[in-house]
């Protein structure tokens, strides 16, 4: 190995070590596990997501965009309960350890955690393929918090952000689709996805059901209403346009991404018709939020979404991302 | 892929969901994040650990091996900071999705799991190169935990269990030294360390630091130290002597799977002298635990450790386990 190569202490030190901002840091970094304190009145919210080389983003992505992403697809998660991030915990398998890559991967990391506060507290860091795991902690009142299963009949379904082009971004990236803005901002909405933090915090106690979408809007739509026993309908024409996916894709592929692309990492969630004033309200200057459909009650097969073109039922292909589905 | 091949969510749901039994588990798998709740009195204790096939675990290793390993690992950090644990996390990056693999992996995680209480409560199933993450989350009392960075100049040194026998095992295992009795109980101590967390809970307000041994004694004696700030002696002829390695090993061999070997997961902590007559009562039935140096005054280099044999200064070179050492 380089001279110059630290050590798996060193890089712990060197770059995965900062000074402590949070006063529920009790012990962070540097001991057997991290000591933290949870307020009395808040339930705590854990999730967990890994990134692969290869698999969740092309090798050839900078070291920056890894650790960005790496956490934001976490905080998307707790977004997606409402929850308010707090902790995250680390784990880098890496082949070796280069001082620049590293750099640029705390860089991407910590300008992320710090946007929202969030404390590194602790993880691992080992020699291996390259595989990203990120953990992140946070907490929520007690009175509620946003589940896929409360969905009802007759609720309204909405959707953050522009669904489909951080899969229309990936495209570009692998196709090299370069050169003009319309591909710039498409691949920043893969490299660089917003997890919907405020948002999520905000329709904590409007919302009656919430994910974010990762795995396509159709599949992660049929999630919900399976959790909560339903069906929904989805009228393709309230899709919200996209004019960056439209500049580089014709109307069918726009909408294949729209449909099937995983990767957006907005929210997915549910509204009873009555709470659409003080939705429009509270939520409408956070973040854009498009009605797409409406949820059903559930016959012989809950979570059955069924897509709408002009007023009718149309087929659309359009498998969600599995990671082990067959071929 | 075979046909018989499970998709992710199946996996999830056929392999990695088990009925909840702990009432503290408000969600836990199958939403975008776990809802728990922490007790108003307690603290929360966060570790996280992977395994990577081919670096942490020969590739042969049988499936519940690797599982039941994943959380030990675990178990054994939140032992050594005296806290019990409660639920976790599991992230399984997999090159294909063999049943027979995965039931094995779910055995021997959820066999470890139950004996401890511990729930699965999220995580990712992701396809990549075999890399394994769990994250186990704890709690412990707000009026002490065993840190690294607590011993005094006079307290005593212990380990628990016989340190060096695990990495003998892994020794057993790569050199092919099969068949006697004694070649597999080692190869049992490295295939399935026993996380001390009955004894860690016990020492929680008696022991003045602890950590457990994953790098090799001398190294993880010295980290003890550095984070006290002291300087310590290892006395070589207290050892607790291994019928198991001296039958396969000589003596040499076997003094250097003490001090160097990785992967004991035994408790490495220090006592005040006048703390000895209570923790002999308390903690004796809980473990075998050896006595093996003192804590010096730290000096020009905190983190030093002196070894003796027959009272007399010898030099030791036994490295600790560094994935980015250089070579």
């Amino acid at each position: 190995m380089h001279a110059d190569t630290p050590g798996e202490f060193d890089i712990i030190a060197r770059y995965f070590t900062r000074h402590s901002a949070r006063r529920d840091v009790l012990l962070g970094v540097g001991d057997d596990a991290a000591l933290l304190q949870v307020p009395a009145d808040r339930r705590l919210v854990a999730a967990m997501d890994t990134l692969v080389e290869g698999v969740h983003f092309p090798a050839a992505t900078a070291a920056d965009h890894i650790g960005y992403r790496a956490l934001a697809v976490n905080l998307s998660d707790l977004a997606a309960m409402g929850a308010e991030p707090s902790w995250a915990l680390l784990s880098l398998s890496l082949p070796n350890a280069e001082p620049a890559w590293l750099q640029g991967f705390a860089d991407g990391f910590f300008g992320l955690a710090a946007r929202h506060g969030v404390e590194l507290v602790g993880g691992d860091t080992v020699r291996g393929p390259l595989v990203v795991t990120v953990q992140v902690l946070g907490v929520v009142e007690s009175n509620g918090i946003l589940k896929r299963s409360g969905a009802q009949p007759g609720d309204l379904v909405y959707v953050s952000g522009i669904p489909g082009e951080a899969a229309a971004g990936l495209n570009v990236i692998q196709t090299g689709k370069a050169g003009s803005d319309a591909a710039m901002q498409l691949r920043q909405r893969f490299e660089r996805p917003e997890p919907r933090v405020e948002l999520g915090r905000a329709l904590r106690t409007l919302a009656t059901a919430a994910m974010d979408v990762s795995d396509g809007l159709l599949t992660d739509l049929g999630k919900l209403c399976r959790a909560s026993g339903c069906e929904a309908t989805l009228n393709l024409d309230l899709l919200p346009a996209s004019l960056l996916m439209r500049t580089l894709y014709d109307a069918e592929a726009t909408e294949r991404f729209a449909l099937a692309g995983g990767d957006d990492y907005e929210l997915l969630f549910t509204l009873a018709p009555e709470r659409v004033a003080e939705f429009e309200h509270v939520v409408s200057p956070l973040a854009l939020c498009t009605c797409i459909g409406k949820i059903a009650r559930g016959g012989q097969a809950p979570g059955t979404v069924t897509c709408l073109r002009n007023g009718q039922t149309v087929a659309v292909n359009a498998p969600g991302f599995d990671h082990f589905a067959r071929q």
